[in-house]
């Protein structure tokens, strides 16, 4: 197995996470976002869309957008879970997983930065305003579904896809400043997550395409 | 079984199809979201998050963000199946409805067009530009996907969650000119879903709260 990916890339991120907490070895193939290098044929030829991440199986066959790898990783190889065992809190895991996918990473990651720096003119001001509007409004809506649902984890006591979206979400938050002082749930289960082994082992900084001395 | 949802929101639309191509009954809750109906107490007791659509099931329980619950109609309902049956095909489809639910109908839904207009003061060529840059871009993405990967349907022969989310996404994109002339593919398969009874039962002119005339 194979995961293509970015030190950085918060989507990323969240397939190591499942990877590690699956305990399932990969190669770990850089792909250097700053440099264009998802754009260039040989990577296109992996993942048409330009995108990290792509998971290829040992069988050669491709699958990108982080949700349907985490997805396809719980199909593939199902023990330890990562969705509870109830259809309901399955879908309370699924939904924090998309509040974070969907409304909030898009739109603070690389290429919408950069879009609203070179091409709308943002200022420091006018980024800290869309940030705080857009993923942490999402985060904030989060926030409740975690309050509502949450235990010692997003969903209950054990880690799912939730807190694989997570933590990505919270570092890249405090990484941009957005404000999480009115989300003490998702920082409580960031914190514990943040313990864990598979969660130190998925961590930006410590891998092969992190800059040295970034941690 | 109850879904909250608005006529014209395409993620309420996603859960609509899904619901009429597993032939299950529900009650149809009208949540007016240009009349903010959404943010009102009544309807955040449901979601607290101000979002449609909501499915509340005979239990009481809710499941929110539309991708959650295909999941859930899927993991409750599980014939006829919107998942293929082989794990890497499963996870194409996983992907082509993430493609479409992350990366384009976020950046074109009511609450984003109303901060570029009002916020950020967008001319109808700035409107243009950010549509067809952020979820065409997206639908091109999910065009290769398709083309790699589809046959009658986006992902062989039967439809999925992917064609769940496809066809709210091209009515959505037609409504607001996005061009959509290098994508034959997602083209020739909406025009396949279109003829099917469960995507004609799910289409937003013919919903009880579309303003009557306008189908």
């Amino acid at each position: 197995m194979k995961l293509y990916g970015y030190w950085r890339s918060s989507a990323t991120y969240r397939a190591r996470i499942a990877l590690a907490l699956k305990e399932i070895e990969f190669d770990y193939i850089p792909v250097n976002l700053l440099d264009g290098e998802q754009r260039r044929n040989a990577y296109l030829a992996k993942n048409p869309a330009g995108l990290v991440p792509a998971l290829e199986t040992d069988d050669g066959a491709v699958i990108t957008q982080s949700l349907a790898v985490l997805e396809y990783l719980e199909d593939a190889f199902p023990a330890p879970s990562l969705l509870p065992n109830d259809a309901v809190a399955r879908g309370h895991a699924r939904a924090i997983a998309a509040t974070l996918a969907c409304e909030a990473q898009p739109f603070m990651n690389l290429r919408i930065q950069r879009y609203l720096k070179e091409t709308l003119s943002f200022d420091e001001d006018a980024m800290t305003a869309w940030l705080n509007q857009w993923p942490g409004g999402a985060m904030a809506a989060a926030e409740k579904l975690v309050a509502a649902h949450g235990g010692e984890f997003c969903v209950g006591d054990a880690p799912s896809i939730a807190d694989c979206c997570l933590v990505p979400q919270v570092y890249g938050a405090q990484r941009f400043g957005i404000d999480l002082s009115a989300m003490p749930n998702l920082k409580r289960v960031f914190d514990t997550c943040e313990t864990l082994p598979a969660f130190k082992k998925a961590h930006p900084d410590i891998q092969p395409d992190a800059p040295k001395g970034n941690s």
